[in-house]
């Protein structure tokens, strides 16, 4: 999490050369070492250079009609100076506003990127590289009009040797040294590629990883494979070292040196050995070392994660090629019925999942963005994550590896059904790579098979042994490619028997039953399986909006009829009573839901693990009609990281380090009659809290997990129409925290929504937030006002909109009668002040606008 | 012209069946009637039945991941809902607003329709046909998920047969009857299909023209090929008609009965053929019925379009098919060393062209749009079109035949160099097809081979050898299918020798030298070739703005270095100082140079012909740059037809009905020094006119075509600042006509433009048109202000953008220091008073925005 730890986390990246079709795939493995800390030039004097490729590139949303087209010289205003191209910075998205626009489908096509390079390979003989982190979804790459290499997979990492094609352009005189790169990537939809359109999130296109332009020696390890082993008792230890080298010719002498340094840095071990790179070596693919044995390893856990080196130098003819990985000493077992035990003891699996998405970037999240959104994570006390649903950036890993997250990771075969032989073929290299490429990240623990495999809808058919089948395979697959990991699979109860790990669908109080049926439903579910996960539970929640009778839905809900999503209960239209369509989607709701679902789980001693849906908001092309358009809401944070009530709930359950938060700091109006008791909660980790409102103390409280809600942290409060000041003092450990909130109260009773007024809140540099509130005839304002409100701005500066928030939508429904909106007004062409109207637009009311 | 004349008009159309892959295409002919005035459902008792699909159709802007997806049930909400269809009528276009949007490419890709039929087929028997008008510019078909055919090329009409995918698809129960019906259009870039995309005009996707679900009876007539001739005295007329026939079975008794009806509906022939439809006779493919001779023929020319009828009846197995072709008896010679003959009479060809191209709709013209086109174009006194750059509707050719417009219609080889084998097929097949399916017209009198073919781009090389290969096999081709017409070419001086007429690049006073150099350099060109025609002159002119000093940049221009546009003349950057780069696009500049071109040609006796580039304003993707963005504006009418003043200078050379107009309609304020003399215009065919102002009378002028500028019809006139009556009173054949117009001047002078003022002028229904202005710091209006402004609307309505016209585009330059743009309002959701802001943004001025 400090910068000192950061430096010490290298890359390790396995991946795959595919120059033809993916049907016939070589596996050639390679390494390279690229430093986190660094995004522009590296050059190390001992190893190899590496550039990330961030700047000067051009963007095209279309195809092209030749390669040609995107080097054929072009004068201004001539024809070939069309389509014109948009200058961009990587990693970029096609998708990073129309993913949650809400007057348009997302893109799906093609969209093309081209830039020029100045190479220079300083390494006599060596190899040029373009090595990219992903890129979705499907993806061409040209030097010049040379195609030198295709890619099909959105999620995994993969490469290019550009060798021969520089060299043979770099001959041609005209571009003058610059080597023109062209890529192509394309999302256009395609029943037999993975994943499905069916899922619920988008299947984003571009280059929204980070691209590296690679020089290496002529001889160089490609991939490194270790396996540390941690005794039973903790006291000794083991680390396997498997290389695949590149060599130059056909025959080389070469040295290979491996160190190993503890956390604090400190060579432990070395070794050295000479080889011969014989055309048979090369074949063997793999050199392994001898072992190395430690006593008295430093173990990695999610409390500490402490992270070995291992650096291996090959020397030959010369040349010199440094490799350096991260590894950690921990053994985990799922017990037959639970629970799951880490180091020899229980740990409850208190879990989360991401997506690889963010406001105003679709995918294309920034090095520093995927840190803050990780550490966000670790510091709301979760010590586990599911990667949602595909392999995600190194990044995360090493992320993962150093913040101390226990990792699911699994592969995008979700919904749909089940493709034909190239679907196929492509989720079996999908899941091979995932394993080459993130094995040595001492945070993975369980390899995900698929989600969801049991929806139909992609093709006519859908045959339950034909999944059954292809799940059987991947299952082994993973454990000959691994078998240091367990396997794991959410949702398909036809096939639960065939994985290590299981989880079913449980979504009490969301998609069927109510919270309070969690524990019951969960111990039935655990008792059909060897070893049960809980993976995905959660609410919705429109961030913003709160409610004064948050469980009303509630009575109207079956009971006693499970607690699994079944056909149809996601969609916000039909079928039975359902918290997820009847329900108020108010923050209040969901931390109910998460509140009462983390007490229980506190008194679950055979519980594994279960992992909340979802840490962060995310965009998702199935729900146009959510109260911000086509935004799955069931974030702890908003899309930005906005963080919502419930993050709170889950850090006073889940941290230590003394925290309060007293509910409702989005909500600067309460309601009801005069003199009403109102509850006060303030989610918690103190033993014991007062709370003060304007100044007079409301009693001490003493947290107890099992006293719902917020653990008894609450208050009665009698309120009167008027401003209130809210604090709280918590103490825990002999430590003091705090927490202060001012909130309104009314007690005027609204009758029907007749107006929409604007106005401007507050400034920020060249940032106005606006706001817009709903009232009736009579001048008061209608708090729980739900009406979907469209925003447009006209003059100056533009919406700060298709984020994905319910604060950056230009539609978007209110959250207690009202909705925030920013405009961005930077310096622009035009002189003088600034000036622009926006206004508000919604059913059965009048248009508002506001000059400002 | 008028409804008894359409009445009688009947589309004949030959088309091609497509199943498989274009490399592979059968010829089957086939054909059946349309009448014009009916566009629904169609039944005659004695024929076939014909319906145009224009409702309930779906459209999606993006592609499918497979045909399965169009059809897989979707309950609301659910994953197989997306992506969201947009309900839409036939014909639809994808691009019909983004090609003249200034802010983005416009989409070229894939795009889906879809729809369900209820199919009822009453001919035993019988087949089932699809056909296309048109389709951009590749398409493929399904029935449910059955491919029943494919077709490449957006312009030339063809046909599926569904009969077996129809019968197939009908023993599902779950249609219910209804056939579902998918079509993908797609427009994606491709430098191996024709049309170039560095063409100056849209590669438009969509069903932009009908389709039709047609039935015929087991045995019909798939084609008719039908050669009037006319003798050279004009007193006798052969008819020659060959019949293409489909038969039911391996042998088929059959009887074809003939009628030729006159101009006026009276019948003058007739035969009766008994036939045998054996297996022979359908290789043949063709029945070659007696020939007619007639005497005394009615004949058909642009001043009488006279046209017979031919009608044929098949009767065979008890059902009867019976087809109606339209055809004219005229004769036509291109002298050599001109000029040219109709009739054996000189006619000078007063030509222009037209795109399939319209404000709002791109290519998806209705026939009524059509048709109100076509006569505004015969009505300013045209009797010959170029039909630019591709094979046009039908409903076009039809018009041409009714309203006599003499035709040269070409295929789309235009720009960017040779394609490969792919290519050059399509450009054959589009050959055949345009001539196989336009046969019978009257009015065309040349096939025109390609357009600017000597412009490379496309591909890496260029061969001008490959060139001429490859337009020699086309000309020969030409000249096989059709040997009573002449073949023509724009452009390609190197190639000139190889077709019957040739039109070099004379630009006179636009892309290079000036206009009075234009007679000179016309006869240069005329001594180079056997048969010259000057095809494409003119000039943009940006409608609304008009110029005190319109031929100011003449005198930067360099003279007597040819006239023909070369390389990056088209571009507004760089280069030698030209009119189009370095003039002011003044609707003032365009009418002096019109005026002249029409002047010099009726002192041209050796002339064939010129035609005026273009009629109406239409959109491309090469001149985002341009007053209003991505629209060619040489038309005499902007895109929506709305007339620009040169309009009027046509009519006043070319039509005979008495006409006056007084220039300056859209020029509300003139400038200058107090008490300057300005000279007021009169464009008019009359033999003499008087200019009243303000009541008073100015003086008659005799017109004189040879007396520069307005034939003499000018008047210098001192002018004081104030509000001035203009009225002019022309005579001609004892006729009179007036115009009158209003229009202030100002000699109050202006400084630096300093301020935007927006204002609303008028309300017409639910539709509001506004204007800006702009002042200097002095209140004084800029009249010659040109700055480019950005409108933006929030709140209620829309802003009627877009369009590409000047007042239909949210990006345009000012006209003479103002712009107009319009915002509709219809009911919409909200309650109350409409509610709207309207800004205009201008680089370096103050923003302003309007509440309105």
């Amino acid at each position: 999490m400090d910068m000192q730890n950061r430096r010490s986390n290298f890359n390790f990246i396995t991946y795959q050369m595919c120059r033809n079709n993916t049907a016939k795939q070589k596996f050639n493995f390679k390494f390279f070492v690229l430093p986190l800390l660094f995004c522009s030039l590296l050059f190390q004097a001992s190893g190899q250079k590496s550039i990330r490729l961030t700047d000067n590139w051009q963007f095209l949303k279309s195809d092209l009609g030749s390669i040609w087209e995107a080097w054929r010289p072009a004068t201004p205003g001539s024809p070939q100076s069309v389509p014109l191209w948009q200058s961009i910075n990587l990693p970029h998205c096609f998708n990073a506003r129309d993913a949650v626009d809400p007057d348009v489908n997302y893109y799906q096509g093609p969209g093309w990127y081209r830039t020029r390079l100045s190479l220079d390979n300083p390494y006599q003989g060596g190899h040029t590289y373009l090595h990219f982190e992903g890129a979705g979804q499907k993806t061409k790459v040209y030097i010049d009009t040379i195609l030198v290499g295709e890619h099909v997979g959105g999620y995994d990492m993969w490469t290019v040797d550009i060798t021969a094609a520089v060299a043979a352009v770099k001959r041609r005189a005209d571009f003058k040294g610059q080597i023109p790169l062209a890529i192509r990537c394309d999302n256009s939809r395609d029943v037999e590629m993975i994943p499905s359109d069916m899922s619920d999130f988008n299947l984003y296109g571009g280059l929204y990883r980070y691209v590296d332009l690679v020089y290496e020696p002529a001889i160089a390890i490609q991939s490194s494979r270790i396996t540390p082993v941690l005794s039973a008792d903790l006291k000794t230890a083991t680390i396997d070292v498997q290389l695949a080298i590149r060599a130059g010719g056909p025959s080389e002498k070469a040295e290979i040196q491996t160190e190993v340094l503890d956390p604090g840095g400190k060579a432990v071990a070395n070794t050295t050995k000479r080889i011969n790179l014989t055309a048979s070596n090369q074949e063997a693919g793999r050199i392994r070392l001898p072992q190395f044995a430690l006593k008295s390893p430093a173990i990695w856990s999610p409390a500490h994660p402490q992270l070995y080196t291992v650096i291996t130098t090959l020397r030959a003819g010369g040349q010199v090629y440094t490799k350096k990985d991260q590894i950690g000493f921990r053994n985990f077992e799922f017990k037959q019925k639970g629970p799951f035990f880490l180091n020899g003891q229980r740990l409850l699996l208190r879990g989360t999942h991401r997506h690889e998405d963010h406001a105003g970037l679709g995918a294309a999240m920034t090095e520093n963005l995927i840190r803050r959104e990780m550490i966000l994570i670790k510091e709301m006390g979760a010590n586990f994550i599911r990667l949602a649903h595909y392999q995600q950036s190194p990044i995360v890993l090493r992320l993962c590896d150093s913040l101390g997250l226990l990792v699911w990771e699994e592969i995008p075969w979700c919904r749909g059904g089940l493709g034909n032989e190239i679907y196929q073929a492509q989720g079996k290299a999908m899941l091979t790579h995932m394993i080459e490429q993130h094995y040595n990240h001492p945070s993975v623990i369980i390899w995900g098979m698929g989600n969801e495999i049991d929806w139909p809808g992609d093709f006519p058919t859908f045959e339950k042994t034909a999944i059954r089948t292809y799940l059987k395979s991947l299952n082994e697959l993973a454990h000959q490619l691994d078998p240091s990991r367990k396997t794991g699979l959410r949702r398909c109860d036809f096939a639960s028997d065939l994985v290590d790990i299981y989880s079913p669908s449980i979504w009490a109080g969301w998609y069927r039953g109510i919270y309070t049926e969690y524990k019951s439903v969960s111990r039935e579910e655990f008792e059909k399986v060897p070893r049960f996960i809980h993976i995905e539970w959660g609410a919705d929640s429109h961030a913003g909006r709160h409610s004064e009778s948050p469980d009303k839905a509630l009575s109207l809900i079956k009971k006693g009829a499970g607690a699994d999503e079944r056909a149809g209960d996601a969609s916000l239209f039909g079928g039975a009573a359902r918290a997820s369509k009847d329900g108020d989607w108010s923050e209040t709701y969901a931390c109910n839901l998460i509140d009462w679902h983390l007490k229980e789980q506190e008194t679950m001693p055979w519980l594994t693990g279960a992992a909340y849906w979802i840490f962060k908001d995310f965009s998702t092309p199935l729900r146009p009609d959510n109260p911000v358009p086509y935004v799955n809401q069931k974030g702890v944070v908003e899309r930005d990281l906005t963080k919502k009530e419930a993050y709170f709930v889950f850090q006073s359950y889940w941290t230590k380090k003394p925290m309060a938060h007293i509910y409702g700091h989005s909500w600067p109006i309460r309601w009801g009659d005069e003199g009403e008791e109102k509850m006060v909660k303030v989610y918690s980790n103190c033993d014991q809290a007062e709370l003060f409102i304007n100044g007079v103390s409301m009693g001490s409280r003493k947290r107890n997990s099992q006293d719902f809600p917020a653990a008894g942290l609450r208050w009665q409060v009698p309120m009167k129409a008027g401003h209130y000041r809210f604090k709280v003092i918590a103490t825990k450990d002999g430590k003091t925290v705090t927490d202060q909130l001012e909130q309104d109260y009314q007690s005027a009773k609204w009758a029907q929504p007749a107006k929409l007024v604007l106005e401007k809140l507050s400034q920020n540099g060249d940032t106005t937030t606006l706001q817009v509130k709903l009232y009736d005839q009579h001048q008061v304002m209608c708090l729980d006002g739900q009406n979907i409100v469209h925003f447009s701005l006209a003059g100056d500066g533009q919406l700060l909109d298709d984020l994905g928030t319910s604060s950056g939508s230009r539609k978007v429904q209110l959250y207690n009668g009202r909705a925030e909106i920013r405009v961005i007004r930077p310096e622009g062409n035009n002189i003088g002040e600034q000036r622009s109207a926006l206004s508000v637009q919604s059913k059965n009311l009048p248009t508002a606008i506001l000059d400002f």
